[in-house]
């Protein structure tokens, strides 16, 4: 991953030429984004990253992506914001594909984050929720709790058994609880969904960007947050549980949005929805994915180990419930 | 291609703390060079190239790569210079695996040359070859003529048959040939050996890097000239050659060393090795690489083609013969 198509000088200073940014200095090719191809340009100006828009983004939903980056660093969040071309476009196309010019920020992606670092991102993540609050944009969630039952249907009791012989009987128990259970009042805004240390930029203990928003979507807001808790706060696999991390991340975000009592108290359903998420794409991924293809596969075991930990009665206590 | 390392934000900035250039400021993988995992770094002074070396390169030959560039870059050419670290290393170890910090060049890859810039690169690869007499460096070529045998030959007729009908007797007989006539004689110096526009830099006509100096060995120089003529001078698979960047390539290498009677003389086998040496490994990774690997087979017949057209007589006087 990912650059899926081959841009040459002659494209790319035509793709350039139609932004005010300068002249195209440098163009790489860069691995980041799993279903897009992405450059880092540099003009004689300023850098900027150039986005492919590939076969898994849909064109019509550009618009709200990039509506929302605009709309978010407009009120002071640290994200991109989409290079307009000189016609006023937020995207354009080349050879029939859409493509964006989004601004470069610098930074680099934590792997193993620290408790400074975890409350940042906290915080940066409840800005985004309140500055969202007044963006005209929607979006249905594509991964929502009748798609992780679809993808975990798609995958099979034999396809489960031969990721883990325990797996199927998990999914089935908290796919049903979940569906008993899921919180149907509580406020909902524009959400990040996927907001894993890959995506956010930090120098030292700052947030200089949250990158990558193409899972945003229109869902309970508190749901963002139980998802960044379920990306942050465990490693080596899913079995080691960070509660310094966790009580940052946490009290990092009501810091800016404090939870109202009913979010706080349905938080632990909220995790095991978002553990849930993770692993249905990544079992159905897993199954779907040739052996010999140069893409990583993520083990999904990584969060059914996180969903049997949020599952677990006493852990509750984690969210303050 | 190619990023194979997973390197996390601690450890990158523990990488660069080993250098002095600065604090690190941001850090993204780049799919440049088929057998290294490559970093676009900044720092706060400027931006580097970090190269983690893979199991294609042969740590014990990086003072040679590495020497080379730097000698060439003392030496006024257009090659991104080794950043040395704080003890006046080359090259580094992190978890087992060699790196080596490298100077950023603007430019951008051209793919449709115009005769300038074929003029430019040509004068290029000349001042290299004169920078280049007085490296004290030497290394054999691994890809020469028993090479391209060897590769031909674990190809198999059935194989080649596979590629194309006629491709098997082409090689015997251009092999043949090749094993008859190859020079013996002629000027040797460090080569590039591997000159495709992929590896140079430009800013409009005018060269601004010669990058991926990881074929470079010590050969005969002119067949270096042969390497980038058969790179350059076609397009189209092979099938349509461009007499105005041929003869803006070779004017532009002898503005700045003329060739020798004898040279120019051999010019024409020399180029028939070049094709048949990019037939040779691209042949070979064709019937070696799985079909549905992401990695982009490269169609040897373009070089078949390119191999076919040196091979006719009257078209030897495109090199003044």
């Amino acid at each position: 991953m990912a650059v899926y198509t081959q841009l040459g000088a002659t494209a790319l200073a035509e793709i350039i030429a139609a932004f005010d940014v300068g002249a195209l200095v440098s163009a790489k090719g860069i691995s980041e984004g799993v279903s897009n191809s992405n450059w880092l340009i540099e003009t004689d100006r300023a850098r900027f990253i150039l986005t492919m828009y590939e076969q898994r983004t849909d064109v019509s939903e550009l618009p709200f992506f990039l509506g929302l980056l605009d709309h978010l660093a407009a009120h002071g969040c640290p994200v991109p914001r989409t290079i307009h071309d000189r016609a006023g476009q937020s995207h354009r196309f080349h050879q029939g594909k859409a493509l964006a010019l989004i601004e470069f920020l610098p930074g680099v992606s934590v792997n193993e984050p620290n408790p400074a670092q975890a409350h940042a991102v906290g915080a940066a993540l409840a800005r985004v929720h309140l500055a969202a609050a007044d963006f005209a944009g929607t979006r249905s969630n594509s991964l929502g709790l009748a798609d992780w039952q679809a993808l975990i249907g798609a995958c099979g009791a034999q396809g489960l058994a031969s990721i883990d012989p325990g797996l199927a009987e998990l999914v089935t128990q908290e796919l049903a609880f979940l569906t008993q259970n899921w919180p149907q009042d509580l406020p909902r805004s524009v959400i990040h969904a996927d907001l894993f240390p890959d995506n956010v930029l930090m120098l030292g203990d700052a947030v200089t960007g949250l990158i990558d928003f193409y899972f945003a979507c229109t869902d309970i807001t508190a749901y963002d947050l139980a998802i960044t808790h379920a990306a942050w706060c465990f490693s080596d696999g899913g079995k080691r549980f960070d509660p310094a991390i966790s009580q940052a991340l946490l009290s990092g975000y009501q810091a800016i949005r404090p939870l109202a009592a009913q979010e706080r108290a349905e938080l632990p359903i909220l995790a095991r929805g978002a553990a849930m998420r993770f692993l249905a794409t990544r079992s159905y991924d897993w199954l779907h994915t040739a052996t010999d293809a140069m893409v990583t596969r993520k083990d999904p075991m990584a969060f059914a180990r996180r969903l049997e930990f949020y599952s677990s009665p006493e852990n509750a206590a984690i969210f303050g419930v």
